[in-house]
């Protein structure tokens, strides 16, 4: 048996999305072409845009296909960056964003002179809500994640776009890790914002919702100002150029419109499910600590600290199990360095380098947790001595 | 009976993509993913890898997937530009390149203070490879199509980046419409180029092959020097960032491999195919006239001039009765302006109105194009006698 507790990497391929995929790549054609093969394409990818449309609530013509998350967020910051107003150049940046947030802003800064405002979390990893609407004033762009990608803590999403749009600034929400998990409504979230201002854009990834990998989106207002990243070809309101991924769009589509229809359920299985994994873990470790806030977190994370225990060696030891857990987000592709997020929490190096990151998701089952339970508190425990309790300072 | 003729905007998808497809899209993890799950994802995405990196003829370590063609473009253009040597600025462009291509250098033109050295073309629509040359002096980067995806013309390759090395250029090559069609070798182009000069980067598409849409990639030599454009994680050499797409990478090694091997048989099949079609075409329409080469061209492309008769109408009057063919590119996302690729042949624009682009691909057969020859004469002259003989300059 293999136990997979990291849906927030990337969470298995719905069936039907697989299916929409299927029958959307059988079809010949290419969505821009004028004849009845590329119409019968573009009806397809139109349907894809409407669906995906009503699972975020936002106007399908404010949907832009991208090839995922990573994109999506340079699309947003670097093209609400090159299309700012004259005479402001500052950066809203919170601690603790993902690294596509955190590599851009550092590119905008070093080549485009980009002033970076940070904003901190406070200890449960919530963004300071106060902190950011000073950080607002005269700021070109600003940028918060909906729900954090490892500690998973939701952020007062509604009152940072209020102060956007308040303050006149543009605003792009990361909500990769919390759409399919909680509620994400672009509508309502841009309330009645003056165009240009306010929420402009949220970034969405398929892969995260239960569809394939390399399909994503950027929710774009229709009233932004956003300069496109990709030259060539007129496709998507001139924003994104290129041939459009029309059986991607599909099965995002439709992976998207599972989970949001099942959310109100899902989200209280899996918070069941959390909650049963973290008590369970608190209870036979007992000076493991759950990191990130209690209650106001996604549904199905567990973020948790294990002192003396040297992440690094937990996760290998509960991959020997077959139990597929993190320490973070799997998005620095293998390099280990102590998590900015766990950092951001007022959390030292030591810490960070004895977190696990347990993440469940719609394939996630009773039995899963009952396996981790069987088996995490003994792998703590070699880990530990193989570190003579010391615990892990990353080497 | 439908027949396609616009294999060169979206070839169908092979079978063993799909499968390919198929299979790495269920299994679970992240490539970036430390454990189990994640190394096995890694695995399938390294194989693809290798596998394409055979079929082009290049190391692994070289490719680096992307989205699609125009991602490709845009990286290897962008990616160069912002990596030049300090001094030189100019753009070496020759005529009838693609729109990505185009776009992209104008936007470097525009914002980056590129200077733009055209080239031209000659009569049949190849570059002309002693103006390529003279060009490069002083060159920062410089670009050609390897075919054209227009008129099917080959250009002199192996001539264009032996000069780019012996001039210390850094050269693009798009091989898009190409590969797949005829012999492309990354490792021969390149030669012994000196490290950051010569062919340093070499863009391909999976849905041109019948590998699926929203995935291609882009050679980098080892010693380019090449910004990233898409910034978060240090996947692939740290020239592009995002969660990669591994079960699009499979299907479309899948799909290159098959297109490779198969090159030699489906060259001579498409060869005669094309033959076939362009004779009874000219034969039944005789004022009609091939546009590019008549020999030097892509397997499966014939590019006609239809005196009189408007591309579009033809376009129309052809789709009603089953049969997709293309005016141009369908990358200008329905855009109706005259081709800048036939412009380029010297043609004017009165010409640029009245040309089809019918292009066979791995699903065509004799049937198709003996249903083109019974179609096609009847409609040319319907469409000459809608617009009173006087043909179809573009309203």
């Amino acid at each position: 048996m293999t136990v997979y507790l990291d849906h927030a990497a990337a969470t298995p391929l719905r069936p039907e999305a697989r299916d929409a995929w299927v029958t959307a790549a059988a079809a010949v054609g290419n969505a821009s072409s004028v004849h009845g093969h590329g119409q019968a394409a573009r009806r397809v990818l139109e349907e894809a845009r409407e669906a995906l449309a009503e699972a975020v609530d936002c106007d399908p013509i404010e949907v832009v296909f991208t090839s995922g998350g990573t994109e999506s967020v340079n699309l947003a910051l670097k093209g609400l960056w090159h299309s700012r107003p004259t005479g402001v150049d500052a950066v809203v940046l919170p601690d603790g964003e993902h690294h596509a947030t955190l590599d851009t802003v550092a590119h905008l800064a070093a080549g485009g002179g980009a002033e970076v405002r940070p904003v901190p979390l406070d200890p449960a990893g919530t963004i300071v809500a106060p902190a950011f609407e000073s950080a607002l004033t005269d700021a070109a762009v600003a940028t918060a994640l909906v729900a954090n990608n490892e500690t998973g803590a939701l952020n007062d999403v509604e009152v940072l776009a209020a102060a956007a749009a308040r303050h006149r600034v543009a605003l792009h929400l990361d909500a990769i890790a919390a759409f399919g998990s909680v509620d994400v409504s672009f509508r309502r979230l841009r309330g009645d914002a003056d165009p240009g201002v306010g929420l402009c854009a949220l970034s969405l990834s398929a892969h995260k919702v239960g569809g394939p990998a390399g399909i994503g989106a950027l929710v774009v207002s229709r009233t932004a100002r956003l300069a496109p990243q990709l030259h060539g070809g007129g496709h998507q309101r001139r924003l994104r150029a290129g041939s459009q991924d029309v059986a991607g769009a599909a099965a995002f589509a439709a992976a998207a419109t599972t989970a949001v229809s099942d959310l109100a359920r899902e989200s209280a299985r899996l918070t069941t499910l959390r909650d049963e994994l973290i008590q369970g873990i608190l209870a036979a470790v007992p000076d493991a600590r759950l990191l990130g806030p209690p209650t106001r977190r996604l549904p199905g994370n567990a973020h948790i600290h294990f002192p003396g225990a040297p992440g690094e060696t937990l996760l290998f030891l509960l991959d020997q199990r077959g139990i597929s857990v993190s320490t973070g987000s799997a998005c620095q592709a293998g390099v280990t360095e102590p998590s900015h997020v766990v950092l951001a929490l007022g959390e030292d190096a030591v810490v960070a380098g004895q977190v696990l990151r347990m993440t469940l998701g719609h394939t996630s089952t009773s039995d899963d947790v009952a396996a981790v339970l069987a088996t995490l508190p003994a792998e703590v425990a070699r880990a530990r001595a193989a570190f003579g309790g010391r615990g892990g300072t990353r080497s």
